[in-house]
């Protein structure tokens, strides 16, 4: 688990340099780097045109070259150079331009004069140029050559989906998204991590869950997931994760879902409360990820986002500046733990149900110390607490919570317990019971 | 919209002169000015005796003169001069009485040295007169004439109701009173706005809802009112407002329903929120007009008070200071924009249901902008915030309070999104969803 | 009533001498004391070896003599002196030793260096001397002789039980316990204070409800009576409450049932609001005493603990500094009237519904003042308040807390309404309608 960080920063920094959009071969190039940790990464492709419930499978985008040449033949931006030069979805372009003419082309960003926007046009044909806001205003008067050579024509969506099988049909989803170009924290971040989850999972022994992987292209991906498995994922998934911008060491953030209120808001709320009290709880009304698709009305899947720096809240956020030197190993190594954590908590949430009437005689299990006196009675604190809220009413969950102790340190106790005969299920059924 | 207010303080202006009890002439005057502006108000006359619930109506009480003389033939008050100087039922009184024995039917309000304080005796046969400390203290030793000419007899209580139909059965009931005599705020106030409100909702092209208005005596007229009109009024009316002292200009209040969470208090609450979010809310520990009545056990009808300065909790308050400059046609203008915004809300307050899966294509309607760039996305925010909660949930009152958003501003949005075939009602049942 | 206070410091001195564990004699003979004020406290004997749920009864433990003697023959501490010199349960002992092994067997509590601790060991079979550890650290080279003349062999457990018949078979259960040597709040005061209770009650005229009391061995007592009567219990108690350190005069507290919700915590905590606002709520996380046993999972019962300072928050718990100075007979006086309020609440506590339509004419009855002015509407806030929420579902608790006006204050005026005709109990059901 040590290294973990680091080999998700590496696998971050391979998909960095990559042009990806919402279509095209950078989603495909970004897969096939994923498939090379988990070879079982199954990769679809869904038809240009494909309705998707209210949406269409826009045209494939892709790019091969982009720039602006001054009169002397030079460069001042080059696709090449950086893939944020260029507006996604731009159509092809090949036209001299006055300087007049070439601003109404380029998108800056004025309140960080130094950093090229990240800016998109998918679902109206159009072009255009990013650039700082200081190097626009050091153009000269000249005549600009405006070059970008793209395709937009038929082709596909394309998407990797990876469904690693456990005890029970029931699942546990995560989603993270391939369709932003070189930026590191959003949205490299997601996928490295989301690829390195399934390993360690897969590696596990026992698993009491199903767990699946999506790789999509942001939105119209997620749509076009759920168009064709949304009644499977409704049956079964008791908690979905979007992962992003899980890069960053600056804070841990959770968005919530719809009503706040499902296990997977729960689960992560424990977690992060007790590995780091001061993360940012933002409500539904800041989402802006695909836990928007997953929340929609009629969809209602348990699904929250987890973020480091959320997405929109932090300076660096769609801009060039988002670079590998703003994600580390180590906040990588922080996101991984959380995640790691989670799962163990879902895999080891139940309601409990104690199994004698009033408390059990743990001295005679050696379970209490056998000399009672004075301040020692918090030594079992946790372990009769766990048990006086072992009612079958409330989950692991729940009573941690409830506790104020750490849900990782109450799981080896449940153990203990259950070991002696003392705890079990109270129910074998679907869901668990507390809400 | 905009000379609302002059003309609802002129309309008060006529009132304030006439000498109103809970029975007798000062009430049918008063309901026949207001038939000059709504003709379609019907006066209903009960007579004394009959048994409302656990009261009677009492006898009609009919006032013509009222005066204190002095020795030398002054009249040191008089009726004519101030009807507030009469205590309320006083029977008729014709006695010459020394300075002391005057006093033992003297009324001052001491903590309020300049004031006439309003004091009345329904229930028990009595008289007395009403003046300033001030002028109490100033009296010399001297043969005092007190007369009072009044009728106490057999007659009928008398009151006021206008039904103005609308699509539904559904009513918004509004209830005001007309029985205390020269005195502004509480209550020429109630009234006055009340008939301008139904005007209004008479000119309207379409209403959703039937709109019930009722003027009656405090108290003994509602109590008379709900129990010739209990059932019915249980049946149809989702959403009540008590209307009183709301021609001052210094804040707004609400006092909530007995338990403060129905419709009429979530709506009023609503639109104060956004209209002033200053003002107060009491709960109904602090009721003390018509609402007692409309919020008694059995009765049970979703019923608030809507004040400006509430009844009881401003310094001119009965007394003779609550006079026409303590209202002003700017005080009356904000009540009626408050009560046009309110009804615009009820009228409106459905639970929307999206009709797509996934959130709908906003750009294809021309919604939203096609660029998408840092910053640009709170634009359509309002709107897409709506649609994440028009889950057939959520009345529009919900998403308002839940957004932040004030809901005439949401308004628009859900008439624009209706138009495109986006949002529908989720139910035609009777009363809106969430509560 | 006012000397209560003063017999139950009586009461708890004459308990205070007595060696008492969870078995032996000294059970027996505080039961014998408290027979002299109820004779009608039944004793039950329950042998060794029985299975109580979970555990077993232990063998029955008497000590005639304990003492360490130096090589003078010199008492380092003696029994007679203070029974907490000897551990609880421990098994005999006669041996010399040198100060070395001496200390293996000696315990203190170093933090506060002047009292004896009370020490136990139930379930081990084990010996142990306590004393200060001013004294241990005092004591020179040395033989001691240790000297525990004590037999633990198959015997019983003694508990007490006390049932008080009324009108109704539901139940007001509350237990103490009687296990613990001379130690003064905790605990001579419960039983001193639960005997004197039942004096009371029992000399009252009416009883609305069945009163419980049982006087046990802390934990194994009350499991064992649980193992008894726990389907009596469940369908009898409505309230139970745990009395424990209800001698001092530094505060008062609760300690919550389970989830803090039921009558029990309902009712004890409107009285102390309005007793004493500055009482402390302990949560079910506090717990310590023979609630753990009453509120254990399956178990159930809606059982609180009432005491001044809450046992291990006080300095002098579990130490020889709990004395008799530590606890005094005002400290007794005000939790007799805690007591005594509670009960008259909960025999008067109903779903009070009013009998009329609308608000009662209370001026016909003589309720209310017949001129009505500015100021006086307050004398009858209390009265016209009740009315207006006894609408059937708020039993009187529920009317108290949400008036924010005493429970006594408002027993007469209930009794006021309810003798005019105007209130009824809404439902002759087993359990008050609000929880």
């Amino acid at each position: 688990m040590e290294n973990a960080g680091k080999q998700i920063y590496q696998i971050a920094g391979e998909l960095f340099p990559i042009c990806r959009s919402i279509t095209g071969d950078g989603v495909r190039q970004t897969l096939r780097i994923l498939q090379k940790w988990v070879p079982q990464i199954k990769i679809s492709e869904v038809p240009s045109g494909t309705k998707v419930f209210d949406w269409e499978i826009p045209k494939e985008w892709n790019i091969t070259e982009g720039y602006i040449e001054n009169s002397q033949g030079k460069r001042i931006i080059d696709f090449q150079e950086n893939n944020l030069h260029i507006m996604g979805y731009s159509v092809p372009v090949d036209q001299y331009v006055t300087l007049e003419q070439l601003k109404a082309h380029l998108y800056t960003e004025p309140s960080q004069p130094d950093v090229i926007p990240y800016v998109t046009s998918y679902y109206r044909e159009n072009f255009g140029f990013c650039m700082s806001e200081r190097l626009k205003n050091s153009l000269p008067q000249d005549t600009y050559h405006m070059v970008i050579k793209s395709t937009l024509t038929p082709g596909s969506l394309t998407y990797g989906e990876l469904v690693i099988p456990g005890e029970s049909s029931e699942e546990i989803f995560f989603s993270t998204y391939i369709c932003h170009p070189s930026m590191a924290n959003n949205e490299c971040s997601g996928p490295a991590l989301a690829v390195w989850l399934a390993r360690w999972l897969m590696r596990k022994q026992a698993r009491r869950y199903t767990y699946r992987f999506v790789f999509v292209p942001e939105t119209i991906g997620s749509i076009c997931y759920l168009s064709r498995h949304k009644d499977e994922l409704k049956e079964r998934v008791i908690a979905g994760f979007n992962l992003s911008c899980v890069g960053d060491s600056l804070q841990y953030s959770i968005v919530e879902s719809r009503y706040g209120n499902t296990l997977a808001d729960r689960a992560l709320k424990n977690i992060l409360r007790s590995h780091c009290p001061q993360f940012r709880v933002y409500s539904f009304l800041k989402r802006g990820s695909d836990e928007r698709q997953y929340n929609a009305p009629g969809i209602d899947l348990p699904v929250v986002s987890f973020c480091r720096s959320k997405y929109g809240e932090y300076p660096q956020y769609h801009t060039s500046a988002d670079n590998m030197d703003f994600i580390s190993p180590e906040g990588f190594q922080g996101s991984f733990e959380v995640m790691a954590k989670l799962i163990d908590l879902l895999e080891n949430n139940r309601c409990y149900q104690v199994q004698v009437l009033c408390e059990p005689q743990l001295g005679r299990r050696g379970l209490y110390p056998a000399v009672s006196r004075k301040g020692q009675y918090d030594a079992v604190y946790g372990m009769t607490t766990l048990i006086a809220y072992a009612d079958g009413t409330n989950d692991l969950i729940a009573i941690s919570d409830r506790i104020g102790c750490a849900a990782d340190l109450l799981i080896p106790v449940v153990k203990q317990l259950s070991d002696a005969g003392l705890l079990a299920d109270a129910q074998e059924q679907k869901h668990p019971c507390s809400s």
